[in-house]
């Protein structure tokens, strides 16, 4: 899906009424007990496991296509689903159908009155939206979120994975058929018209969840009303305070950048304090430069090694390669600042062993992630011990930062009484307790 | 501000450097302990006291203005301010000082490895957009909610209103110059073209809340792509079971209908029950009518006495006013149905004895409020015991419903370590602990 400079067409009447169904089989969905969500999670597992012989043989011919086609590597690297991966996919299902469940949860318990009694409950949200290039596992990944969470989900896949979309999607209907949640909790949507029509589905769809490129984000992000969960840009920052151990900050640096430089959380720009720079500069330049990696810095970086010129762009740049900018700030007050210029509220992190220095670094820097001594790399849902991921979100609102399952639902307000009225309060009548009970 | 068929223009430079100082301040504001906050509150509400006399005096000159342009009485009696409404909102700011810190609370506490802590805290979202009609202290409300949760605040009210406005912002500005919060972290947008602009304003503001009419929200939710917290409709439903108290369920009724019919959370739609219709309706249009509500019925309403035919239109209106649509339903199922295909998502109301009904509604209701044998009337952030309230959101993510404090802050991870990288996890040489930390 690239850039248009038209606002999406309005979705078609029949896209319309698919959505509708797959609303309803949603709401249906949503009111089943966790054991119910469990073992659907369950049988789509197996059903992919009956069918994995038809799932490969549909990747391989995607593959085939994309190859005829002369799709770039990297794109081609995403597409191939082989056995392992397949596996591991069916492995991730088992796991998250044992996840605790997110729905029913009492977040708040207040009696207002003798009688009156307040909760706050965690619902599944309804329907979400996914739209994702080439990964056929997200496919999995991200209906088995949606029907473990209780929400139905409208799945657009990239067309170089058509092929193996169609066959995934088969198996994951079969499996819901051996389950008491409606296989039409499940859309698959194939054309380029249905996934701009998704955009425009406010009030049948609840949360739009991109899988795929900066631009793909960015485009979706600018072209629906509505939620978006993810982010468009990832531009991490590691910055080396006067007062960090050098030895500590490297080895931090390097898994930063180079573990999996890819990732939107590995870090594009290093910030080095001008009184740690001479001692650190030299010997961590020769170990980038040992690990392959481009730098690009300053001209005090310049002036202590690193061979190639930092241009403004490279500031803001996402560059998800073995390329580093590296600039020397004149103290903690400047690298916030330049942080709060070109960073794009992901996740940065301070080496220090000055408590004022990493308080005031976590304190100012307002990103989803602030760490302190250790790498950028950890911003992850399942690092951060949530079992699955459903995204990362650079948004302010919640959630924000890695986000699980808890993505995935809202919650509602009962109220229970027993001919209780306002006008009561009001007169004064009656007074209201606001007592908290146990949640 | 009305219906536009195209789209804002782009704010000013100006109007682009006035929010980055507010931005810039609310940084600063944001970071400040919870003393000065609540400091910076009460010395709002001295100079509030202080100015009483030049603020009332102000809002008369709005007020022959009003009457000189023959502005419409509702909106006359919203914009009145007199000492008692003042006097209110001032022991309102000395009561949100008052209120619990929503700032630092931890969330979320997990120890992902040995010295490798992460913690969830909640910051504030950084700074709010809010746009108001008439009410002139909504200003004070909103700029004091802004404060205590330390965020900035851009505040755009009306025309009509401009003289109170300018004389609440100087007493709120002079109260703060008073504190160690700067005075720059609020900031009074006075025209139409920055109102404009102020939807534009994306990556300097974090949230638009609309204070004003249904117009007014939805013209702001079709025009902005930052996060709107509110409400364009409410259109709430009561439904009257065969199962029933006839006597609780009227009494429910009428104080949900006529309490305070202008209200988001009043009633517009009674659905009653086929089976209780006959014994019930008689008695409630009697009730109703001489409480001064005129009755809209469909056929099977008509026939048990209401004397005005419902059109179509009638059931997704929000009247606002003492009218009330009447439908008698089926069954259960359908005013379920009726409620899923004409509410608003606001607040839904059944009067029923029997569980399994009860329990059925509570959980197919798909609303930001559900309730049991009492009052729409109740959904409120006062009434739930929150102190304040921000906004009611009928949106479906989180912050739903009246929201409190909690509406304007957000979180933040911290991820504290000791030279710790992904590399030695994904090698397998350590793995996650995960393990829970006392809160």
């Amino acid at each position: 899906m690239s850039q248009s400079p038209s606002p999406p067409p309005e979705p078609s009447a029949e896209l319309l009424q698919r959505a509708a169904i797959v609303r309803r089989s949603a709401m249906a969905l949503g009111q089943l007990a966790d054991a119910d969500r469990q073992a659907a999670v369950l049988a789509m597992a197996e059903a992919l496991e009956a069918a994995r012989a038809e799932i490969l043989a549909a990747n391989q011919a995607d593959l085939d296509a994309a190859s005829a086609d002369g799709l770039a590597a990297a794109l081609v690297a995403r597409l191939h689903l082989n056995g392992a991966k397949l596996d591991g996919a069916i492995e991730g299902l088992r796991q998250l159908a044992g996840l605790a469940d997110p729905l029913g949860r009492r977040q708040l318990h207040t009696e207002l009155d003798a009688g009156l009694v307040l909760e706050r409950v965690t619902v599944p949200l309804g329907v979400v939206g996914v739209i994702f290039e080439a990964r056929p596992d997200a496919l999995i990944q991200i209906a088995s979120l949606a029907i473990r969470s209780g929400n139905g989900a409208l799945l657009k896949g990239g067309r170089e994975a058509s092929r193996s979309c169609a066959a995934i999607m088969a198996a994951l209907w079969a499996g819901l058929a051996h389950s008491t949640v409606e296989p039409t909790a499940l859309e698959l949507l194939t054309s380029r018209e249905e996934s701009l029509g998704l955009l425009k589905l406010d009030g049948l769809v609840d949360l739009i969840i991109p899988r795929g490129s900066n631009e793909l984000v960015r485009f979706i992000q600018d072209h629906t009303r509505i939620p978006v969960l993810g982010h468009a840009d990832g531009i991490c920052h590691l910055v080396v305070d006067q007062a960090a151990d050098p030895q500590l900050a490297l080895r931090v640096a390097l898994d930063a950048k180079t573990q999996y430089p890819a990732a939107c959380n590995a870090i594009e720009t290093l910030l080095v304090h001008r009184a740690i720079a001479p001692t650190f500069l030299p010997a961590a330049i020769a170990a980038f430069e040992a690990a392959g990696v481009e730098l690009r810095g300053d001209a005090e970086a310049l002036a202590l090694g690193v061979s190639q010129a930092a241009s403004e762009a490279d500031w803001h740049t996402e560059y998800g390669d073995l390329i580093l900018a590296i600039k020397v700030v004149a103290d903690l007050e400047e690298a916030l600042e330049h942080i709060r210029r070109h960073g794009s509220r992901h996740t940065d992190a301070i080496c220090t062993s000055d408590a004022a220095a990493a308080d005031r670094f976590l304190a100012a820097v307002d990103s989803a992630g602030v760490y302190l001594n250790c790498s950028t790399r950890f911003a992850d849902g399942f690092r951060y011990g949530f079992g699955a991921e459903v995204g990362i979100s650079t948004q302010t609102l919640p959630p924000r930062g890695p986000v699980g399952l808890e993505g995935l639902v809202t919650y509602r307000y009962r109220l229970r009484g027993e001919g209780h009225i306002a006008a009561d309060y009001a007169s004064g009548t009656r007074s209201f307790t606001h007592r908290s009970l146990p949640l």
